[in-house]
Formats: structure tokens, C-alpha cells, sequence
């Protein structure tokens, strides 16, 4: 019977997809991917490229990241339904992320509003955070430890209740946040306990394992986190 | 150059491995594996097995679950020892985990003692936690949320504060702790939006997704998560 697939692709690198996720590429008809925003290929579709087939059918569709939910949904709908029109009409159809499609993916909001109308199946992904965590060779967590996954975007105040209960927190979407996350840093000595990956597992990758030197005003890309590690 | 390998294979379903982690064990020319509680084969060799050449030489090696860290480390000590001897010869060397190597994995102390004498990588898997919310199609955090790891061997105090704090928490290591960790659910009504999971992405897996009739006495194997999700 014909499915829809939310496919987690992981942080970057190709290497990095499931073979769950590889396999499950190549047997697509029609794949549906985020739009690049300067045209082009996005940045999902040049990680899937490996595993897909020819004549695949790439749907490339726009999906506005505003903040305003009625004007992102009405575009959300229109996706999702020509998904079920889709799956309805006997295509295997996939829908890929990166990362994971449960962590902050694009993907909850479809899987909201398709609900049960098709039968939809998820395939895990690397996060960025796991991937980080690996090529820095830093464990998020050992033994009794926790950690959190907190976006800059949620506020100092939740920011520093996370920094004080978890041994490990990773900091997401800091880029346009450094004058609320570094002071807030400095003040539980955790400015050199502090690794800033931005690119994770792509080319450009960079990686700073100290940032007591970073300044609030430096550029830093969307892509970037932090692993705060205390102790 | 012979090189170290701390390879993440995922929750449990062999094609829930990366790609790069398929390669890499078909390249090892020594596998080391914790070995299984009851002899045969250990869990994470089960997974890895589609995957490694007939004459991989595989070393099973004890590591002692036990509190005391000093017991611990002098039988984790041995097994770092060995494979710094085995790189050094030339061989490229691998380590499997269940999940990923840097959330709660032995691995970690390995990589500690083996320092930088020998050149290593580490290679992300798939959670178990990742696993479980794609299976269950519940996404961790969108938006601006926040979600936090925790095991409940980490303590009621620590756990109330994480439930207080993140909109989403996973509660690992559950199956002894029914009796702190379901009055603390119940206290934040949060009973009925947790799902739990045992033995996740294997073929004996159980989910439930609402946990208002669990009892404190029921006998739950280590294996078993929570996803407790607010609002």
C-alpha cells in the first residue's frame, strides 16, 4: 500500500542517512523537499542526491518560516494535501529533513494536519546535536547526568534554569542571540567549557572549543550550537 | 593510517544504522563488543551483523555494570590498553554502542583513557529516544520549545524540575523508579500524555500511550522510556 515517508537525512554529511532512509529514497515516486531559498538545489536534496533514483518526481515547495502560524498554515495545508492526493492515488511519497524529523522539523505541522487521512511512517535521523557531539568527542551525558536541548529563541530566563539543573546543555539558533547567551554564560563560568559548531558535518564546518574570546557582535550562521558542558 | 572507531549502530533495527557506520564495520579489521549477559551473541553485534565481513576478528570483552566507578575503571583500563596495542599494529579498530556513542555509553570512558595516543573517530547513531517519537509520531520540540533527557536514577527532585521547566522530557532508565517517577506525573497531570516504550525498534517492543492505569508494581525490562509531553 502506498505511504507517505518523513525521512530524517541527518546534519549534512550523506554518509550520515540510515540505510532505513538510503533504501526507502530509492523507492520513492515523488519527492517533496523544502525550497531552496536562492533557487538552486536545497540543502536536504544535495544530501538525499546518493540515493535517489533518476526519474524521481521532486516536488520542491515553499515552506515560509515566519512566526505568524495563520500564514504558515494556509501554505502548510495546500502541501499536505496534495500529499494525500498523492499517496491516495497509489504513490510511495516522501517528504525528507535535516536532522530529525522530531526535532524541530517542519514536518510535525504536516504530520498535524494529514493525521490519519494516509498512512504515514517516520524514519529517525541524526540531530545535529548527536552529530556535533561526535566529531568534537565530547558525551553529552554519562551515568546519572541529563541534558537539555533549549533554542536561544526561548529567553534567558528558561535559558538559565536549563544551564543550572543539566549537566549538559546545547544551545540552538544562537546566531542572532550572543548578547543574551554570553553573559548568561560568563556568569556560571562556562565560557571555556563552551564548543560553538557552526556547519555541522558540511564542508564549511568550523569548530571553536573556547569561547571566552567570542564577542557579542561577531556574524555567526544559522546553523550554529553550542554544547555547554559544566564541571 | 590504523585508526580507533567508537561506532553509534542505533536503537535496534539493523537498517536504523548510518550509512558511514554500514561502511566502517565492512573496512574494521577488529571488532570490539561488550559482551552479552548470557553468552552468545551480544545485542549491539546482532545489529551490526548484516554488516561485517566473515573474518573480522571479534573481541567480546566484559564491562563491568556495576556503581563503584574504581572497579569499573580497572577492567575498562585493560580493554583501552588492548586496543591502543591492536591500533598500533596497524589495525583499524572498532567499538560498537547501542544508540549513539556520546549519550550514556561506555564508550565515553574508553575515549577518556585512550586520550590522543591513537587517532579516533566517532561515528552518531540514532537514539533510542530519536527512534521512539518517530515511531509514535510525536515530534520532541518545534518552535521555540525545549526538551530535556533524563534518567530516573537522577532523582525525583531533578526530574520534577525538568518536568516544570521543558515541554517535552524523556525519562530513560524508568523500569525500577515506577514509584517516584508515576506521582510526579500524576502531580502535573501528565499522566495521560505520557508514552512508554520498551525495547524500542526491536521485535518485542510494547508501546503504550497513555500511562494512567500503570501500576507502581508493574515489572518493566531496563530497556523501557518515557516521552512525557505537557499541553
Amino acid at each position: 500500500m502506498a505511504k507517505f515517508y518523513g525521512i530524517g537525512i541527518g546534519p549534512g554529511d550523506s554518509e550520515l542517512v540510515t540505510v532505513k532512509a538510503s533504501r526507502l529514497l530509492s523507492e520513492l515516486d515523488i519527492l517533496y523537499t523544502p525550497e531552496a531559498k536562492m533557487g538552486g538545489k536545497s540543502l536536504a536534496l544535495k544530501i538525499a542526491d546518493p540515493y535517489i533514483k533518476e526519474d524521481l518526481e521532486i516536488k520542491q515547495r515553499h515552506f515560509p518560516m515566519v512566526r505568524d502560524r495563520s500564514l504558515k498554515e494556509g501554505q502548510w495545508k495546500e502541501i499536505a494535501d496534495e500529499i494525500v492526493q498523492d499517496v491516495k492515488s497509489g504513490k510511495n511519497v516522501g517528504f525528507i529533513t535535516l536532522g530529525d524529523p522530531m526535532v524541530y522539523s517542519t514536518y510535525s505541522y504536516l504530520l498535524e494536519i494529514i493525521g490519519d487521512s494516509i498512512e504515514t511512517q517516520t524514519i529517525p535521523g541524526i540531530t545535529s546535536f548527536n552529530s556535533i557531539a561526535s566529531q568534537v568527542n565530547i558525551p553529552l551525558v554519562m551515568d546519572e547526568e541529563s541534558f537539555a536541548i533549549v533554542p536561544a529563541t526561548s529567553g534567558a530566563e528558561k535559558l538559565e534554569e536549563a544551564l543550572k539543573l543539566h549537566e549538559t546543555v546545547v544551545i540552538m539558533k544562537v546566531a542572532n542571540h550572543l548578547a543574551m547567551v554570553l553573559p548568561l554564560l560568563e556568569k556560571y563560568n562556562l565560557l571555556h567549557s563552551t564548543v560553538l559548531v557552526s556547519h555541522a558535518s558540511m564542508d564549511k564546518q568550523t569548530i571553536r572549543r573556547d569561547i571566552s574570546d567570542l564577542s557579542v557582535d561577531e556574524k555567526l550562521t544559522y546553523f550554529t550550537t553550542m554544547i555547554v558542558k559544566k564541571g
